[in-house]
């Protein structure tokens, strides 16, 4: 999970997701899943014209259901699931009879613009004009009260309240704290939660903390997961900009890991409609924080750090001045490659070189491509086997003194030669420039992405979440961070899970592209013409061609002034 | 545990270890424990006489046996336990009633001085007129076996045979494979020893195996850890060395993890005197293997790979030509400074410095301390809670094809740019030049070293170990090897556990140094002087003045011919 601030919330940066399934499930890319693509517009219109959200859009793949395309097609009837979710939770009640259905937070980020998660539901529930209460739960003497109630939570109207009284009373128990904080208070919320209510997740983080100590949730609770793929902020401002225009919003996942009484799934989904997620995708709690906690050490922050070193240590080392390597490197990155591809696909910035550019850019992937997946076959299984988690939460208590050793928070990624030339870059660039498309550095972008869908391919994740991983939320998301500010204000604006790994990772890629890929580019060694031929017809570009078309209508711009991201970065350099 | 050869044996590089205990002892710096020191030239000339080891001397901490310093004092008596260690088994037959002691290994390395072990206990038992057998077990079809007999271990004398076999019918079954091999085979292992038989590693590394899947070693077996400190073809030859020249030997520690009868710890001692340990010390088999991994991903192995890149980067990047700036990193480092420290100790290294020198230094000492052990602090954690254990199996697996995904065997570490400058500056190099002092590198590596002694420090391991694997293990056995054939040669000459560690961890030194200890350096942060006047007054400066007082006459030298390496290093270039 990327977009958490401040350690505080559990959203994800901003990306948009389409209608991938079908196609390709029509091609046998993906296991047999039933697949359900529902326009809410059309259909379901109460939901949708209430909120403004006119092209609300909900797909949905529920595994295991039914198991041949036969059957998809038989589905028809299954929309009425979807659209049970929301309208259960907004307007009948089926599920939280009581109306006392409250969201425990255990602080709010410090943005103007957060709680995002809160504000959504609330803005939704009312819409539906539904009784159940959101409350914010935080903890004796947070300073996040004083901006609840800012945003219009408060103790006065039942809104806002003590962290655990709140989760004693509440039917649906949203737990939307940093990682590090569910690592050291599980037990205790756990303990407070009502018999056969709901825990609601935005992350699966906590299933890997709990299976890295061989321990289970409660078996008494449902568990339910609903993950905005964006940050906080962005969610906000997405639901906000979709009461106005048409198509905006955040995509979510979702995933149902315990289910005591049969309601889970359609809270989770109420949970996805209210957010105000235009399309949600089926997943597992595990496969989620395996695909997200892998994506942001690989190409989303670690690996995209890692190999820009990489590459401005050979540019310069070879004659080129350092601005010029700069712009060869990440504003090509940050650029003309994430445009491309966040519109057109990864096929589309190859066939826009020239032969002659083809030849240097065919060089880079073929001798980039195996060095980066074998780190990222790495960082997959140290994620799958509990390691990485484990050291995110080691890493979390080393932030203060113990032990009699001093106290190691982070420290400033982007105070080296690279970074300093970076500012004076942007700082010249002019309004709209995309700067320029460099083979070399293309076919090592590319390749890297390349190698992290394909790990994901082999380990069993959907389509849905691969190309989230891997694509959208880098040239989406997270890319135009750095392209409006660097390094930092793309890596440290996101979640310290997150930040930690980004820090971990990079320089893993860094050695290794040097180590291998460069060195076997400056032998000459040959080309891999069937890396290439396989990359040329990777059934994956479909996807991301359908991906390109939904896009929508609202981008996640970064304008200079944003003021959406955490205080201290606020002020940065750019 | 470094020095494993071929991923078959179990051996660390050598290091001499020293009286360092009594004197640290009375001045309260380590934990109240009792301290043997026994030279056995005088005392027990049977044992030193037959196998030429006329300074054998066996230091050894029992930790809670008795607690205070008198009580040491009154400790006379207790000599004969150690001495009974050796003879029980030599001589006498206390401990194996049968003779049928046998060792087990799984495979043998394939150079001309192995298998170390076997062949020292062997001669030793021989000298002792013993009639315990000393047998070696390998897998079936296992190559190793001609070259165990080119040894003098044949199936015809009994001392050679299956590897199930060997163990079902061992006393004593030393488990000396691969880390790898250890964790694929423990289940096997187990079900196959003798109810109240022996266990004997050369690591801990199993233990921590173990602990991270919340298994433990069958209760009805003993479980002892004898570890020389170095690799296994420097075991046999300074024992073999140690018949002619008065001094020579490997020193080691010993572990008692379980004893099912009360004879293991003299079955330690004892096996630990065949091998020609001259100096032995306890500890436990989980401090061995958090202390031995931690040390080999820091200042042993990946650190100082990490800190002499980082340094390389910055000095050319700032002007200096290529191969001034490899010698007053790299020479530097494994010639002057090593040489000093090893003879005369770290702070021999500051005094011998200008003041104008002092003051650079300073800075890089100040400016590196806390970055280092940042690092080091993470490596120490994520080695403890088995993270680190749980990555090698993995990458182990990895070293083969699985799940779709190809082979990624460890890649070559030494073909970038600063490397083929290193081969430059040796093949110019006059004999015994040990390079400049530069002082700014001295002031990055000795704030790296003081970094990890505190690390253990704080984490409670004793001066004996904290010496030898941030001081002695890098000074006397690997950076002479990187001296002698650059980084490949000393890294890839290491275990798979250290050399997957060290391209592990040499990148996250090099970007912290990079990120956070050069830009204050460059900003002409203020130094930290409470940092050097504790270097300055630091007790670790006393032990290590003794270890160098007890250098062994016998150098572990590493002559351009060695023959004692991995195969495919021999004709590396240098």
């Amino acid at each position: 999970m990327l977009g958490r601030h401040h350690d505080d919330m559990s959203w994800i940066f901003p990306q948009l997701f389409g209608l991938v399934f079908p196609l390709l499930y029509l091609r046998g890319f993906i296991k047999p899943n039933v697949i359900l693509s529902e326009n809410f517009m059309k259909t379901k219109s109460y939901v949708s014209r209430s909120l403004g959200l006119t092209s609300l859009r909900i797909e949905v793949v529920l595994n295991g259901l039914l198991s041949t395309f036969q059957k998809f097609q038989q589905m028809a009837s299954i929309d009425k699931l979807v659209s049970l979710g929301f309208q259960d939770i907004l307007g009948k009640g089926i599920i939280i009879q009581s109306g006392c259905m409250q969201m425990a937070f255990g602080s709010i980020i410090s943005t103007c613009e957060a709680p995002a998660q809160a504000q959504n539901l609330r803005d939704s529930l009312a819409v539906a004009k539904s009784d159940i209460v959101v409350k914010i739960g935080l903890r004796k003497g947070s300073r996040s009260f004083e901006e609840a109630r800012a945003a219009g939570f408060t103790e006065e109207n039942g809104s806002l309240g003590d962290i655990w009284e709140t989760i004693s009373g509440s039917d649906l128990t949203m737990l939307l704290i940093s990682d590090a904080a569910q690592a050291d208070n599980y037990e205790k919320v756990f303990s407070h939660m009502k018999s056969s209510s709901i825990l609601g997740l935005s992350h699966g983080f906590l299933l890997g903390h709990l299976q890295s100590l061989g321990l289970d949730f409660p078996k008494d609770i449902s568990v339910i997961a609903v993950c905005p793929k964006g940050m906080g902020p962005s969610v906000r401002r997405l639901y906000v900009q979709g009461k106005e225009i048409n198509g905006a919003g955040i995509n979510s996942s979702f995933a149902v890991h315990q289910d005591v009484d049969g309601k889970a799934t359609n809270v989770a989904l109420g949970w996805s409609v209210a957010l105000g997620s235009p399309y949600t995708f089926a997943t597992t709690l595990e496969q989620e924080y395996k695909c997200d906690i892998y994506g942001e050490r690989g190409i989303q922050l670690g690996a995209v750090h890692g190999i820009v070193e990489a590459l401005f240590r050979r540019y310069t080392e070879n004659g080129m001045a350092e601005e010029l390597a700069y712009k060869n490197i990440v504003e090509c990155i940050t650029g003309i490659i994430t445009k491309t591809i966040s519109t057109k696909g990864m096929l589309a910035v190859y066939n826009s070189l020239t032969d002659e550019e083809k030849t240097e850019f065919n060089a880079a992937y073929s001798a980039s491509y195996y060095p980066c997946m074998d780190i990222l076959y790495e960082c997959y299984e140290d994620v799958a086997c509990g390691s990485e988690i484990r050291s995110v939460v080691l890493a979390g208590r080393r932030f203060y003194e113990k032990e009699g050793l001093p106290a190691f928070p982070m420290g400033n990624i982007d105070q080296t030669r690279m970074w300093k030339v970076g500012e004076r870059v942007r700082a010249t660039r002019l309004e709209g420039d995309l700067g320029p498309l460099y083979p070399f550095t293309a076919g090592v972008y590319v390749a890297l992405m390349m190698a992290q869908i394909e790990v994901l391919r082999k380990k069993g994740h959907s389509y849905s979440e691969i190309i989230n991983e891997s694509v959208i939320e880098s040239v989406d998301s997270l890319n135009p961070f750095m392209h409006a500010r660097g390094l930092a204000f793309m890596v440290d604006n996101c979640s310290t899970t997150a930040r930690l790994g980004s820090r971990k990772w990079a320089p893993r890629f860094d050695y290794i592209l040097t180590q291998q890929a460069f060195v076997a580019v400056d032998k000459k060694a040959a080309i891999n013409q069937d890396l290439l031929s396989n990359f040329l017809s990777d059934p994956v570009h479909e996807a991301l061609e359908v991906c390109a078309q939904l896009r929508p209508t609202v981008d996640i711009s970064v304008p200079p002034n944003a003021d959406f991201v955490r205080p201290e970065l606020r002020k940065a350099n750019f």
